[in-house]
């Protein structure tokens, strides 16, 4: 049997609101080291992968691997009946073909138990390589999200451009074009509101805003994003969810023309 | 002539903003006892009924009985346009055909006069007996109002098992099924939190959520929702507004088994 | 060159705002006196003038006139990506076919460009006789902008008449009628709250409601708005920006029966 207790359950509402509009359905893959999933958006153009470790829950036990179907939006639906400072209780059978979901409140006066049917769903797990990039910018998340909605008012696509000093958003549209530039700034009082930049070389890349729009809605997990980028590769967009885990989101860069990507 | 005043007006843009969905168009009657409202919702499936005793208003006076038909849609528009620390008062002429709104700001530097046009409105008022109820539930009205709502998301209809101890709502829908239990809690220190149970005999009945929802929307109204449920009578939803009156609601609940009914 | 720096970058924002749903494109005239606009609604039935003085910037220059077209829509997309405490640099090229706006934050570590096209539009300059008026409102801004809200719930057009003591606004529609009441109150204790009415006439006139609701967007930036009144002539609202200029609009009033216009 599978079973997990999160004391912090908004956590658990936070990571559903990030991907559901991203992912329809997707394998959630529990075995005795944690609880994760890893699925590519429903126009196979994103990939996401969450990964919440075991000693992150409160109580966790999983007695043999299982890999659990489930639709976004209903599971979305029910954590959504959560209360943010309810425990969150997971809890499956072997071979069962629901899963519980327990909400307990701090003063246990209110208990919900929702059970959610399970789904067959086919996904091959795609092996991810840990890459090294040219440049890593952790910048605050809120930050992220602002600059890439506002883009998207102008442009389609984002040029990200990444110096030692600053890292540079530039998108270009009908009605003229926009250029956003944040400097490094550690910022030792504040560390919240920190932009640091690591860089090995410079590097520019270009990407759909539509699906960084959709990765910034991880912003309330974590205080900061981070960026990895490295030339032909996909962008890395990280989330690090303190104590329990992280959510990571990959887009591959567009590529404005095909014989320069053949250097 | 009718003429009340009530100094937290604020109260009866409560009161038709709790009602208005249910109900189209209503007759208010005035007598010297006080202002109230009996009406079916516009499906003739539940039952509206609003009374306000004359000695909750700082001024009232009602020369001869008069009911006055008023669609529930003007009268909301009207009393938006009261600022929620205005008392208003309402004035009407014996065989007039408006009926007149009148809204002090605090200082008084600003009064404004509604006039509404009244309706003729066949209504016939129902007598609703003065039952004994197997179960009473008090419990907060924000907590009640949350639970048909989060229940909404599943399913259509409750089941609500009031045992001595606790009380359980259920639901069952395509995605899955859901349970919230409440358990007795007196709650001495913080009276607005607590959930009281008094029980004759244990009671389990299903409602249409839809109707409970919109009962619902009187919850500003006052801090607790009163649940009174026997078999095979109406659920009554109470809302006691402190000392003015009280909005209560009646729903016949869903009948399984023609069956079990006949036993 | 063009080249202009307001501190209080959100004070673009708002003016931007209080006018875009009124005016879709319009010619933004720069002199070494200031910056300014004059345009019909696209209805032509209300005229919008702005002016911001020279030294209300914190800097200014411009070397020779220009006249600048621009899309309001466009125009507020660009601004609505400033934050509130930006510092919003305008800069425009002697015969440039762009304008920049340049925004900073407090602390320097973002800096966000963005180009704007411009735009040929025909427009000619109306003279603005500078009228004397029978009588003068002076009330609180939000306090205008909610008599305006709530009376388009009940009717089309306004009734305004100014007497020494108040001002009325009524009106008339299917459900009713409506009438609201401000009394001359100088608030010497709270100046923000005064409405102060000076008359050498009684004046009342009748205006379409959805100008003076469109009008009211301007409240953001003013504590109060002045109404100027004078028989035959049209309204004006204005709002005036502290130490930086003014916002104003006219609307002539309707006329109910030509043959008392003749009088």
């Amino acid at each position: 049997m599978f079973e997990a207790r999160l004391a912090q359950g908004a956590l658990l509402k936070k990571v559903v609101e990030a991907i559901k509009d991203l992912i329809e359905d997707a394998n959630f893959d529990c075995n005795s080291s944690g609880f994760s999933l890893q699925a590519m958006d429903s126009s196979h153009v994103s990939l996401v992968a969450l990964s919440l470790r075991a000693d992150g829950f409160e109580h966790y036990r999983c007695d043999r691997n299982v890999s659990m179907g489930m639709k976004l939006a209903s599971l979305s639906k029910i954590l959504k009946c959560a209360n943010g400072d309810d425990a969150i209780t997971m809890k499956s059978e072997d071979n069962g073909d629901t899963i519980t979901f327990m909400f307990e409140s701090p003063e246990q006066e209110r208990l919900s138990e929702f059970d959610l049917k399970l789904m067959d769903i086919d996904s091959e797990h795609l092996g991810i390589p840990d890459n090294e990039y040219d440049a890593t910018v952790k910048l605050p998340a809120a930050e992220f999200q602002r600059i890439v909605k506002d883009l998207s008012t102008i442009g389609d696509t984002v040029e990200i451009s990444v110096t030692k000093d600053a890292v540079k958003f530039g998108t270009t549209g009908d009605i003229g074009n926009a250029n956003i530039m944040c400097r490094q700034n550690k910022a030792a009082d504040k560390p919240d509101e920190s932009t640091e930049i690591d860089i090995n070389e410079a590097v520019s890349l270009t990407f759909a805003l539509r699906y960084l729009n959709s990765f910034a809605k991880a912003t309330p997990l974590s205080t900061h994003a981070v960026l990895k980028l490295s030339k032909e590769l996909p962008i890395l967009v990280e989330y690090h969810i303190p104590e329990v885990g992280r959510l990571a989101f990959y887009l591959a860069p567009k590529i404005e023309d095909e014989d320069s990507m053949r250097d």
